[in-house]
């Protein structure tokens, strides 16, 4: 019989990768808890794919609903994406508009022909470790995908905001070297919560001279809120908010529909009007109804079950109980965003094996793929984070006494 | 009371774009129907979204049972994503491996993003009026998306395949004239059925040459199959197939989950051995399991209900009908991907037009917007073609009454 990883060595393109040592064998899923095809179940505390837990009974039903019903596209009119935008736009503070698209990097592609339009400068600037998605333009712009993928001309890249440091300096200095190439400055686009630089929160504001720096050379600023958007970090619905800043646009993906494929892009006004007037932008499956049903369902369990306030809460009780760890030097982050920095990446991975090893499901990121990444459904409760915070000290001691 | 086009004015990007002068505002679909909120039915001959027909009852079951069940990403081993690759792949006549995505944009632009790593070069040729996608660089080689939309400096555009005329030809002189400006070629790319250059398909093999000559100067030949794969030619499963070649690339995208947003590439092993060693690529929702379950049900569907061979007789059956109208030029196409060639652009708004108004619906293309395109899906039947053919005849009359 061949084994499924031979299957999969034979069908699938060479550029698929799998988590862990041992991959996971995935049968079916509920709440915060996934199922393997052995009867074995992990406690799932990396998908922010899925911030209402998976195949929550609300989303399923409008999912379902909305494919027994209709599955068109844009072109002709229909209610559940004028119904979600009005609910989407009514979390932002000030007038915007609503693209909808499939994937985050589409979002984020998009975001960046619309920068080069109306600036048109072509220089974008982001952090060291950046991830904004795997289109030829937005793999340009994201160096965490390593040394094999180039960064294009006329990207410049900024050290994050590792606290005590000034991230607007870095932006400034990046125009000034833009511009002593004859590039004009397009965008600048950070991931709110800098997820693959290794997840830097405080302090709230540093973005602000920042922004008011690329804005000053011309350029547009871009908050990629496909990590830190609907209610992840806890106090605000976006991760812009905790810095005091009004972004031009703002890039929305994974957590949307829960799973089903949605992604968006929201823009000011005065910043969308003058692409699209001269420019007819079609994406096929974006804001179609099943997606603007998913999205919807989505949105209104995150407000309803108060999903935000449970990740400010359960997120402030598990980095307390993290940080009393003496081998993590730091723990990060925003709500159920949470960084935990281990002293190497190597500690690290064999932290996220032994964690698996013993149901929980995390991962491992940073330019030293040494902090450990925690991005539990915002469902999580208390006693689940007491297990996930059980599993890390336990995994912990094995990698330890390995080292 | 605001009305639903002030709504979508307000709250959705000016770059959305609505069909009809009379645009469609859409409740329900069943097959090859769809109905508005006032209850009015609407013979769809445009979708090829849905292959299968609207709200396939095979693939909402599948869709249903799998959102129910789990939906998360690649990085967890899963069955059904390679026992669809195992399906998807049987079509092809030599081996293959695939890549999912989220939409024919993303399978389009990591096609470039492969072929410019193997090959090194960046050219890429085109036909003068191609469309492969609305990402930064898919946008870049889609001269269909109008002037205010600038190609890339590395691309070249060649004449379509106008019967007659020598389609190598032009891609040689393409070649040339990027290695005079010293650039290397990295691909040629069609859609097999040149659909936005207005449906060409005769005579059967004109692309062996052209293919023949961009490898022959080290490039790669992508065949899109957006539009013409998934039976909808009607005597192949893929439109190159028809010319007797066989791709280095193969993108698949709109009519793959009758609707489920899913799309994907597929490489022979030699060509995306080193890409793939080299790049990992991760598309968060790109063959998700539900995404799968839709794509196989789909696929299942298309052969089980014998489609391709229904798309083979009644297009052959409705493109002898529509030939008989003199005041349509010519009729092209294979299967149900049909081009009816009318004087100018005009004409064939109206005739678009009229036939909406009488509950039919189809759309007009080619660089003077003067082709009716009609694309209806796959399980249209004779009495439905014999209701579109009646309707063009009406809304041919009325159109041409008021030039």
């Amino acid at each position: 019989m061949t084994s499924i990883l031979e299957r999969r060595q034979k069908l699938l393109s060479p550029s698929y990768r799998l988590f862990y040592d041992d991959p996971l064998h995935l049968l079916s899923g509920r709440g915060a808890w996934l199922t393997d095809v052995h009867g074995h179940r992990f406690l799932d505390a990396y998908n922010n794919v899925v911030p209402a837990g998976h195949c929550h009974p609300r989303i399923v039903a409008a999912i379902v609903a909305q494919t027994e019903r209709l599955n068109t596209h844009t072109r002709y009119l229909h209610d559940i994406i004028l119904d979600y935008a009005d609910a989407l736009l009514a979390t932002f503070s000030f007038p915007a508009q609503a693209t909808f698209t499939c994937s985050g990097s589409e979002a984020n592609d998009l975001a960046i022909r619309i920068a080069r339009h109306i600036t048109g400068g072509e220089g974008i600037i982001v952090t060291e470790n950046a991830y904004h998605g795997v289109t030829s333009t937005t793999a340009e712009i994201s160096p965490s995908l390593g040394k094999s993928v180039n960064l294009g001309a006329h990207v410049r890249t900024v050290p994050p905001p590792v606290a005590g440091t000034d991230f607007a300096a870095g932006v400034r200095s990046a125009i000034v070297d833009l511009h002593r190439h004859g590039i004009r400055p397009a965008m600048l686009v950070v991931d709110t919560i800098f997820s693959s630089d290794g997840v830097f929160s405080e302090p709230a504001g540093f973005l602000i001279d920042a922004v008011e720096a690329i804005r000053g050379a011309g350029g547009l600023f871009l908050a990629d809120e496909v990590q830190s958007g609907f209610g992840r970090t806890g106090t605000h619905m976006w991760g812009f908010e905790r810095h005091g800043v009004e972004p031009d646009m703002i890039s929305l993906g994974k957590p949307m529909g829960n799973g089903y494929p949605v992604a968006g892009l929201v823009c000011r006004p005065d910043v969308i009007k003058k692409f699209g007037s001269n420019i007819r932008y079609f994406n096929t499956f974006g804001g179609n109804p099943v997606a603007m049903a998913a999205a919807m369902a989505t949105l209104c369990v995150i407000q309803d079950e108060n999903l935000m306030q449970n990740a400010h809460s359960v997120g402030t009780y598990l980095r307390t109980q993290l940080a009393r760890y003496k081998h993590i030097k730091d723990v990060r982050g925003a709500g159920l965003f949470i960084g935990a920095e281990l002293t190497n990446g190597q500690l690290a991975s064999r932290v996220v094996n032994e964690m698996r090893a013993r149901g929980v499901l995390i991962n491992a990121s940073g330019p030293n793929e040494n902090i450990l990444k925690i991005r539990p459904p915002l469902i999580l409760s208390n006693e689940q984070a007491d297990m996930l915070n059980d599993v890390v000290g336990a995994a912990l001691e094995v990698a330890l006494a390995n080292e």
